[in-house]
């Protein structure tokens, strides 16, 4: 295993408490052992409280967007490895500015669980809280077992939505509402180039053949729909946007955010090279890219691939992915002048 | 090789289009074969112009560094290998806003050569133009052959102070010696823990055995100080510390701009635990980090590894780092409330 780290046991802790010290007027830490970052300001007494909480591993997903106009508060399990229930109680805490929180978290069995009985504890001292689990990725489960599905890059789109709902003061049912609404059109798939190691682990999580690919694979390595021989930019780039069609078809009109996501090795050389032929691809359906995002948002460490993310939008869902956010990782790609 | 592409040839070209297709307002395209990138839209008559260059496969460097308060242009030559003369001519004609032109490149010896040649040819037409060569990389020449150093992640820290300095309608004269005055106390060094694969020639430029790192190593792959077995992260912070320390000390009451940048593949995760002994380290030392960047500025394509920049500041460099700049590449990792 070659990583910078000094030992496995100490790699998330040491990476957290890296990541406040480098961002000391974005992020604080809270729970018994550092493990719920939190905003280090929160003026935003009397908004929703956006909370999140997941594995790590996924920088900057899921705690480096914590922020203003995103999350408020998000919990840290180890690497792949789910949250605590005290942590996630204490996330729920945090984001708990007396209008009632949130919990915008993947579709995985664990995290579920706990942000379900953390959930119950506050709801019995009154706290209102809501939950939407993200199962953006159609290559986990065919469209009949659609709740089923993992969450993965479309987990960002919904903080996004969320955090900006709340920031503009909407109620609890409100940002809800709006949060699943856009995640009814939102679709992800991944295709990994190689395998990521776990570094308590110490080994890659799977082997892939020097020439072979894997369309579908999770963001954990869980399993996908083939494995082959790679093929080129413009293939793979069809093959994803025709996977997520058939899931939620496009249509001439349609305004789309695009979400084009390193899985972690993979530089931006490449995903632009897949964007290139996804944006002619759109153009020539007449379907307009309003919101592009390009870059490392959701990652399995230093795992080889990129997922692709579509997302319908209405005015709504536009104007929301459009409001300015503050984060470390929110970077506006808009850049009007 | 296992790279999302679709020939090796095309593989600059249809990465640039697809970057100005994903960010329409920020980019367009230049140049007879669309190697320079431009602004979109330069309002600013009369500002110093600031134009730069380089080799591909170091994105966000260069060229993704244009936009307002950085760059306003850039010629892009192929993987590895710098622009050519007609592209670097066009890059400074875009760049030429009526008050002079700064060139910021790095110190590789073709790169000078055709921005020599191109100033010369705007000259002739009565343009005023300086040139400030970035050479930050300690491990590429002694102290005392500091001239012959490579240009490395500084380049882009030199970018900002440029552009900063530009923006606020300063003189060619003063925007060139702020920069100057900028670079005489910066300085990187990287470590690589992988290699990464020129398309072009299929496979990788190196080879590092499984165990093995190399301290020093350049972002094209040029030979470093050491290779040897793996350390732990406080030791590479500490190793890399003190040989920037040892060309350019630092001690208590100095402010500094610390640059901790992925070669590539190396997740923020291991940056963050990097940079946790290095803010330790300098804390100890009544060193104060006024400006930390963490994540992708300068990269090798899929090359594993990690730079570490360190800048000395007074309030002049600091403000024009905290100047405001627009691109979609330029986080402001500050994020005030």
């Amino acid at each position: 295993m070659k990583k910078i780290l000094n030992s496995p046991d100490s790699y998330v802790d040491q990476a957290l408490a890296g990541m406040v010290l480098a961002h000391p007027a974005a992020y604080r830490q809270a729970g018994t052992k550092g493990r719920v970052i939190a905003r280090r300001y929160t003026k935003e007494v009397g908004k929703v409280g956006i909370a999140s909480g997941g594995g790590f591993g996924h920088l900057p997903l899921f705690a480096g967007y914590v922020g203003t106009g995103l999350l408020d508060s998000c919990a840290v399990g180890d690497v792949f490895a789910g949250p605590s229930l005290d942590d996630v109680e204490q996330a729920l805490r945090v984001a708990n500015l007396g209008a009632g929180i949130l919990c915008v978290i993947g579709n995985y069995g664990g995290d579920k669980m706990v942000f379900g009985m953390a959930a119950e504890a506050l709801e019995a001292e009154g706290v209102e809280i809501e939950t939407v689990v993200v199962a953006d990725d159609v290559a986990s489960a065919p469209p009949e077992n659609a709740v089923t599905r993992r969450g993965v890059a479309g987990v960002v789109l919904a903080f996004k939505i969320a955090g900006a709902a709340a920031e503009s003061s909407r109620s609890l049912r409100d940002t809800a509402a709006v949060t699943r609404k856009a995640l009814e059109s939102c679709r992800s798939i991944g295709v990994a180039l190689s395998s990521c190691t776990v570094p308590k682990a110490g080994k890659p999580t799977f082997e892939l053949e020097d020439d072979a690919i894997e369309m579908g694979m999770g963001i954990h390595g869980e399993q996908g729909v083939w494995r082959g021989a790679l093929r080129s930019a413009d293939d793979l780039a069809d093959e994803m946007l025709d996977r997520l069609q058939a899931d939620c078809p496009l249509q001439g009109g349609d305004r789309v955010a695009v979400l084009c996501n390193s899985l972690g090795a993979t530089p931006l050389d490449e995903l632009y090279i897949l964007y290139r032929h996804l944006a002619g691809r759109l153009a020539s359906m007449e379907v307009e890219i309003a919101f592009p995002l390009m870059g490392h948002y959701a990652t399995s460490m230093e795992m080889a691939g990129a997922s692709l993310t579509v997302m319908k939008l209405d005015d709504e869902l536009a104007s929301l992915l459009q409001a300015p956010a503050r984060c470390p990782h929110w970077k506006d790609l808009q850049c009007p002048e």
